[in-house]
């Protein structure tokens, strides 16, 4: 079976952030190339106490697992909201944790859920989202040098 | 001088993303390390024309520049907020643009706004970025065999 393929089931994404951002992010990943399939976002307050934390990231795994395993998108390493994800790492599911989530990340997503690899997927997500980082003056300088 | 001084005028930091993510991430970084000096977020429509894009940019870049000229932190290259941001490159004032925006860039950006050299703060967010995004059991693989 190739990498991606129309018959394979739909890898579910959740979006892990400290506050709405996730949520923000699927919506204007939506806008421009159409809602992913199997997606939600969870939206971390302050306030939650990590159980509660866990019990929501645990809820939207469930929530968009259609048995191909899911993608857990978070905001930042080392933080709780990352913890809770990497609780999710229990076996109970094929799952990937890919950390530092931007909309570049989410638009490329949107074509590769029909995937059976979801090792490949988090790794080409992790390549996309760190590629789409780029410093503006540095790209004009190259165009006028010809590099 | 150093990068880096107290004495330098703050660097504005406008955050121009497709939706609210913008002003969610802003308020997540704000909860975390504390709110940065000066800054702003532009929230952009689908609806909205690009001379109205430009117009909000250009707003927040003139409230957040006091001096030291601005970072803009945008979502994703090539979109029409992109190209919104790109037209402040006219030269009315030190300006760098980074594509891309995610939380752990506007972490390491709260604590490096005093600085004299606008793109040297530039290109560490890039860096910080980058390296903020990696696949979790990618980690956890290279723990285990103590790489």
């Amino acid at each position: 079976m190739s990498a991606s393929d129309d018959n394979d089931p739909v890898i579910g994404v959740v979006v892990v952030t400290h506050g709405g951002a996730g949520r923000c992010l699927l919506e204007a990943a939506g806008t421009i190339v159409g809602p992913l399939e199997a997606a939600d976002a969870v939206s971390v307050a302050m306030e939650d106490s990590f159980e509660e934390v866990i019990r929501q990231v645990e809820q939207a795994c469930t929530d968009v697992d259609h048995g191909a395993g899911v993608v857990i998108l978070v905001d930042i390493h080392g933080s709780s909201p990352f913890q809770a994800c990497m609780a999710m790492l229990d076996g109970t599911r094929a799952m990937e944790i890919v950390c530092g989530v931007n909309l570049p990340m989410l638009i490329k997503l949107a074509g590769k859920t029909r995937s059976s690899d979801l090792l490949a997927v988090a790794q080409e997500m992790r390549e996309h989202g760190r590629n789409a980082i780029w410093v503006a003056s540095d790209f004009l300088r190259a165009e006028k040098t010809g590099a």
